[in-house]
């Protein structure tokens, strides 16, 4: 058996999910993968649970309550590297928001576990897209891991595909739907209803956020293809060099002329060259793909993402849960796959 | 760089189409995966190519004929054992035709490989079909690897999906196109063919064999279904143990029927089970699912798998070569992944 060492950062639905699924699968990480998943500590905006000691997740809950002044554990002016310093290294959990501007918190928190040896799984995008060829050097100069499959589409195994299943493989292009909310939309409009009454209806039902702009928009998009072709294909791209159209100004009309044509129109995020002596083009807009494409048939919040490889032709995976327990399942995941035993 | 010493088993379709992917991709295993791949000897039916070093594919490529009589490299009466025992412990690459019934010669091939501290790929079915359980348990206690992407559906990383992707995950359906013939005579019904017609046209293109037996009476779907249930669920079902239906007694009024319920007839190998205190039920049988569903759109050769999880949702994979190339590069997949540095 094998402990691990967590620091959990960021206690918001993504990270209180990831929180609940490591109490859930407790037994089944210990069984399955010989890990016995501890918590260091648990950062939140306010303070941090903290003990000094490694704790499971009912440790924490037992207590009535973890979060308030008056628990002794909960300090609220205890700093990261004080805790990363006070363990045996293991893994930095990073669960805060993401920032697409700054990539803060989660950029100093990240800095600051690679520098006291500790790897890191990230759920949210904001560093990676603002630093991730510092982030990537800090992890390999020193052989950490670094992954984030939550951060790359939740549950949908965009990276696990690439960087694992097609090993060895040349990739030549990707192409993904990696926005559910967007992919609803459009959907919904699909089926007859104009953008506006579509959006509303996802705002509604709580796909769409109040201020829809980075999904509508395409900027989730654009973050998710931009840390899938840096992270395969070894690029620096930023964020700004994706061209990105979003979905806002599409009418009815477009919908149906595509459907008339045979085509089904989504939103893709892209990563194509026209020849191996072209530098790769990230782009997201909504295109007209064939009804026999194997992402045509992608429909309501569902993801989906295509590789075409030089030795193992195209292979597409579709679905998987896109909610705050998903991608808590995506990033136990991570940690799976860094501690278990080879073989 | 790390040396990886190789002993190729079979030089049919797949170990040809390996040799010579190891040989196209050897500088990226190099740069992209610090693997150095070596072959130590390449076994044929009438024998073996061995010179007591390790070669790359150029080095015995270079001999003009190094499968002849009067090639002093050319051994035929050379044993494996004697091999193994001669160098570094490498990984087998097992590629020999696949006998279901008796699992020879991969079997004695695998088990020795085992004995004597090698790590096994297999491209075949047969040994891992009739004695899984054994062999699993002899790689386990030495702490080897056994990986078979190749055996259970050639480039669509069934495998890589449920033990990587969804690790942490509980899987609780396994549904999947595993056979790429029978699925393209189905589609080929679908577009109107009669049974006969679509399997004779299957034929002529080479996409059927001869005795279409193993595809078109599942049999092969029976197969892939059983290795990936009995490894990803930790079973020890054995062949007979799978309630097998083919394709050959479907008429062109099942399909119609099929299209006009919108529903499309697909082959389906399945683990399932009504409830955890369940056993699970592995079957093969032509079954309608909704047009809605993801494998739905597989038609033609293609092939696809569905997992549905816990924690997860359901992810699917669809797609990816199946030609022996392709399962040459699954092989390759796999040997990178045993021996690739982590993180």
């Amino acid at each position: 058996m094998r402990s691990v060492n967590l620091v959990l950062a960021g206690f918001g639905h993504v990270g209180r999910a990831f929180f609940d699924i490591v109490r859930e699968k407790s037994e089944l990480c210990r069984r399955a993968y010989g890990l016995d998943l501890r918590f260091r500590a648990v950062f939140k905006s306010q303070g941090v649970f903290y003990t000094g000691r490694a704790l499971r997740p009912t440790d924490i809950l037992r207590n009535e309550a973890p979060w308030l002044d008056g628990n002794p554990a909960w300090k609220p002016g205890l700093l990261l590297h004080e805790v990363l310093t006070a363990a045996e290294p293991g893994c930095l959990v990073e669960c805060t928001p993401s920032n697409l501007k700054t990539g803060e918190p989660a950029l100093g928190y990240m800095t600051q576990a690679f520098d006291h040896a500790w790897n890191v799984v990230a759920a949210s995008k904001g560093a990676l897209v603002v630093a991730f060829k510092k982030l990537r050097w800090m992890a390999s100069r020193r052989r950490l891991a670094l992954k984030f499959s939550g951060a790359t589409a939740a549950a949908l195994p965009t990276l696990d595909i690439s960087l694992f299943a097609l090993a060895g493989a040349e990739i030549q292009e990707i192409q993904g739907i990696l926005n559910g909310t967007s992919n609803y939309i459009l959907t919904r409009m699909e089926e007859g209803s104009p953008y506006k009454e579509a959006l509303r209806e996802a705002q509604a039902r709580g796909i769409a956020e109040p201020d829809p702009t980075l999904d509508v928009g395409g900027w989730d998009t654009a973050a998710k293809i931009l840390l899938i072709a840096n992270s395969v294909l070894d690029l620096e791209y930023s964020l700004d060099e994706v061209a990105v159209e979003g979905i806002a100004g599409l009418a009815p009309r477009d919908i149906k002329k595509s459907r008339s044509e045979g085509r089904a129109l989504k939103l893709l995020g892209t990563c194509s060259r026209t020849s191996t002596a072209e530098p790769w083009r990230l782009a997201v807009k909504p295109q007209a793909i064939p009804v026999a494409h194997p992402l045509a048939g992608v429909s309501g919040t569902n993801k989906g993402i295509t590789f075409r490889t030089d030795t193992m032709g195209s292979i597409t995976v579709t679905g998987g849960g896109s909610d705050p327990r998903a991608t808590g399942a995506a990033v136990l995941k991570d940690i799976i796959n860094i501690y278990r035993p080879p073989n």
